[in-house]
């Protein structure tokens, strides 16, 4: 029998009894055939590989992440997956969607086609998050509809108001999910609820959305898998607790990992999903469950049947691994052919202009002047002290505090440059309204100099900080003129610039020098006396309203708890 | 919170964790809210249920079955499964298309739709099985499309033809397998390939097929598994080594319980889908194990993720008993709504007239005369005796032996009834063609009378079988007056009658009267010498030309096992 490919004394992965067996295994038009003890005699191969005795496994499947988080195109972040085992991602394109909408979402669709990695889309359900923010798109029901019906779509992405789900009937996110329920009876939703638990967590279900991603307890984990949600584990819900779960009990089927944001660097350096199965398996998790919970669990939850194992008419995407406990990827095939090989050249092919022309033109702003920085309060205001809202920047969190400083009113304007306090401004780019938003900012943020950045989520304005205006005017001006992406600057000095032209979020340079200039970019940021393990994070969140407590947006200061605008000065 | 039932204090069956914890459980617009602690002080429900203890499961959800096998309509099917605790169906119309056609498939779909009962159905995907037989209708390509846009359907059914799968690359049944591949790649499609093993049951899995539900055995059955093939457990594959396998191996995800072939009596007295799961209790599997094998793993096969679970959000389909082990069932809720309870009448109400006037006039036969019995052989054959090909029917089995006998030739007619076996004939019944087969009967057949039926799998032409001229001619006469059926006689003397009118194969009477009828038909056969343990599947068998080894159809005697009509004298 003729058959492409034929693979010779390999250990091969069985999805289906979590173990290892030994043989031979052939691949036909893209698939897998068969998996066996037959070898030369029964099959006429065009292509034979002798595996020597090494581990053959799945390619891995990761079911929830943002490409955006990496802040380069889908060309790229394929080039960066496979060389990690990586070969079917479900990616949700929210950042790409607060700047584009649906267009945005067809653009990424469409950069996605010619890649290596399979990607299948998740359409960003929650776009804006909030009507507290002048963002690029936004996604209606009647673009999930469009995509619905003109794309391949595999899931409706992450609920992210799942308090809205519980507390207001009519809120947008309920109109979509009884359309959803109405008419896509069968179409997988994606989760996130943080912490509820009992009622709460059973009205969450069933109001559709059954699975999460967030932060885990073993509590709050058990309880979501009780009632029928899958977990999808992330970096950080992999403690002690939660893998000791895990790995003693007989929920395999109920959970899968994930990566969700990987930032370039850490692409790049580290790796991706094979990063999360090989610290699980340090943690004490079998190798063998561990590759379940990141090819067959993830794939059945996406209900991309013809993938995740290796059996017969399964999808031949396949590791070759060296070390099975480390994870080392000796090769790696997709659809049955070659992709990578530790052993040869793995080069990246720049792509540039993948994107319409007008996607490189999304910074609508005249340039900056140091007046742009004065923070006017209103004439009626008389000279004086006032208690201020100042957004209190916390290490190794998102999560702001609100804290209540002092700060000097002269003539109007508010002397913040004489105060403690940093200056954090956001400024509307896309040239609806012109709004713009002013704070005070401290804790462990800068502590001087200036930062500029439209990666500033979810709708992507012009975000600066800093302490003082010539420093702000500079950075902000540098990434308008590179129409988007980050800008430190320290006294009239450009300290990094990351250059993001794609929607003011993305670049097409290669994967190397974009972790390289990542790099830099967070020393550059540390170097002004930021606290953070992860500064970047840290202030692309700075301007998030669904993520508590004090954020900003273009409208102005806002209390995430209380979901409302409120004023710099406490009068 | 308002809602429409709670349930308290049930010991509800958990599908995830495979295991019952005590609890109160809130059901709003027909699925499961909440499950757990909180109760009437959370809950303003318009209906309270007390459950004192008793076990909560979710409704019992059979994948694989003929609702013709039991030879009634779908509302009595639908009456016969709800006391059995069956809420959800997978039915394959296999028989009706045969007679009807596409059209058949529309009329049962359409007489499932007031059902209790949820009944998805599969569309028959090998009609006819053969080029070797006429039937009144066909499923072609074009049928699958149409019914596919027009229906929900849930999976294209059995593969019967699994050898040319294999064997012919251009087979009708590769062809549809090619194009449900290219054109509805999600859907399930179901397998049907006893014995085959390595290589070829790779290549029926690399052909789409993932499913078996014919009779395994634990080699077989584990090579399926570990090939990623669905098992669906019938009652005869229950002998104690496949049911130990199941007991003792981690392989709860890799099958389920189903039925197939259930006939009338045997539901009304034995029981349904509720039978086979008591008897894999009483077997040594754990109630848990069993109940997941009947609700949670078939229906997640079928991807009907809204049930197979008392989880939020699930369908509220489920069972209250009073003894676990037993499965005795209390009360059945479908939806919500109590459909039985025990303790109140439950009573079938008479549905007449639920199919198109033609489907009432299906055999389209004039009455036949004892000539019709007389078997010319030829004029060119010579008087003496010949080696005959003779079917043997075996006590125990569906197949049948090839003997070779002597009989009789005179003037160019068969002396059948001076031999020692019986008449076999088939007359096509559609008024296509007039086609009639003949052929010698022995074995554990019935020694003397006549039987007659429309019931003759797959084509359901005209099968008479007997002793004398007489008695075959009136039985004969008796199931074309009914237009459908059954008829026993011995010496001129009707022993049973049971009438099929719609299109030949089911009956609209009720399910008690049915089953009375169908056991009394069975003892009519048993008394004239039938040895079998189901004469009834035996003989309706007779006509299936992929049933080893040697079968009749209206074209003649098929060698099954070499595919091909062969003549009844060797010459």
């Amino acid at each position: 029998m003729q058959v492409d490919l034929l693979i010779l004394n390999a250990k091969v992965y069985n999805s289906y009894f979590k173990k290892f067996t030994e043989g031979n295994v052939a691949v036909v038009d893209g698939r897998f055939l068969y998996i066996g003890k037959r070898g030369t005699e029964s099959f006429e191969a065009k292509e034979v590989m002798e595996a020597e005795g090494r581990f053959m496994v799945p390619g891995l499947v990761d079911i929830h992440l943002h490409i955006e988080s990496t802040m380069v195109t889908p060309a790229t972040f394929s080039y960066g997956l496979i060389q990690n085992g990586v070969t079917t991602i479900v990616p949700e394109p929210h950042e790409i969607a607060n700047v584009f909408g649906l267009d945005g979402i067809r653009e990424m669709i469409r950069a996605s086609q010619d890649c290596t990695v399979d990607m299948l889309y998740a359409i960003p359900s929650s776009v804006p998050a909030t009507s507290m923010e002048t963002t690029g798109g936004a996604v209606e029901i009647a673009d999930i509809d469009e995509l619905l019906a003109t794309e391949r779509i595999i899931c409706l992405g992450e609920i992210m108001n799942y308090v809205d789900v519980i507390t207001d009937p009519d809120c947008k996110t309920n109109q979509i999910l009884k359309h959803m329920r109405r008419h896509y009876p069968d179409l997988v939703i994606e989760g996130h609820c943080p912490k509820l638990l009992d009622l709460d967590l059973h009205r969450v279900i069933f109001a559709g959305v059954d699975s999460d991603h967030t932060h885990q307890t073993v509590e709050g984990m058990e309880a979501r898998m009780a009632a029928g949600m899958f977990i999808e584990i992330q970096e950080k819900s992999m403690t002690e607790e939660v893998m000791s779960y895990l790995i003693q009990n007989d929920v395999d089927e109920l959970f899968c990992f994930v990566t969700d944001d990987v930032m370039t660097d850490s692409l790049y350096r580290r790796g991706h999903l094979n990063h999360i199965v090989k610290k699980a398996i340090q943690m004490g998790m079998s190798p063998e469950k561990a590759i379940y919970a990141s090819t067959f669990t993830p794939a059945r939850r996406m209900k991309l049947h013809d993938r995740g194992a290796i059996a017969p008419n399964k999808v031949a995407d396949f590791l070759l691994l060296s070390d099975l406990r480390e994870l080392a990827i000796d090769q790696v095939y997709k659809h049955g052919r070659k992709v990578y090989d530790k052993k040869e050249a793995y080069r990246q092919e720049g792509k540039p202009n993948q994107f319409p022309a007008h996607y490189y033109q999304s910074v609508q702003l005249a340039p900056l002047t140091e007046a742009d920085f004065t923070v006017r309060v209103g004439e009626d205001t008389a000279d004086g002290r006032y208690a201020a809202r100042v957004m209190l920047v916390k290490d190794g969190s998102t999560f702001t505090e609100e804290h209540h400083g002092e700060v000097e009113v002269r003539q109007g304007e508010l002397s913040w440059q004489e105060s403690p306090y940093g200056l954090i401004a956001v400024f509307e780019r896309y040239g609806k309204n012109g709004n713009r938003g002013y704070g005070l900012i401290g804790g462990d943020t800068i502590k001087r100099g200036a930062i500029a950045t439209t990666y500033s989520h979810d709708n992507h304005n012009l975000l600066v900080v800093g302490h003082n205006p010539q420093d702000m005017m500079l950075a902000a001006n540098e990434v308008i003129r590179n129409q988007g992406g980050f800008c430190v600057v320290d006294d009239g000095r450009i300290l990094a610039n990351l250059h993001l032209p794609v929607g003011g979020i993305l670049t097409e340079e290669l994967l190397e020098k974009t972790a390289r200039e990542v790099e830099e970019l967070r020393q550059a940021m540390l170097s002004l006396g930021y606290r953070h393990y992860n500064p970047i994070m840290s202030i692309s969140t700075h301007s998030l309203p669904v993520s508590p407590a004090l954020k900003i947006t273009d409208l102005g200061l806002i209390d995430v708890n209380e979901g409302k605008v409120v004023s710099l000065l406490i009068k």
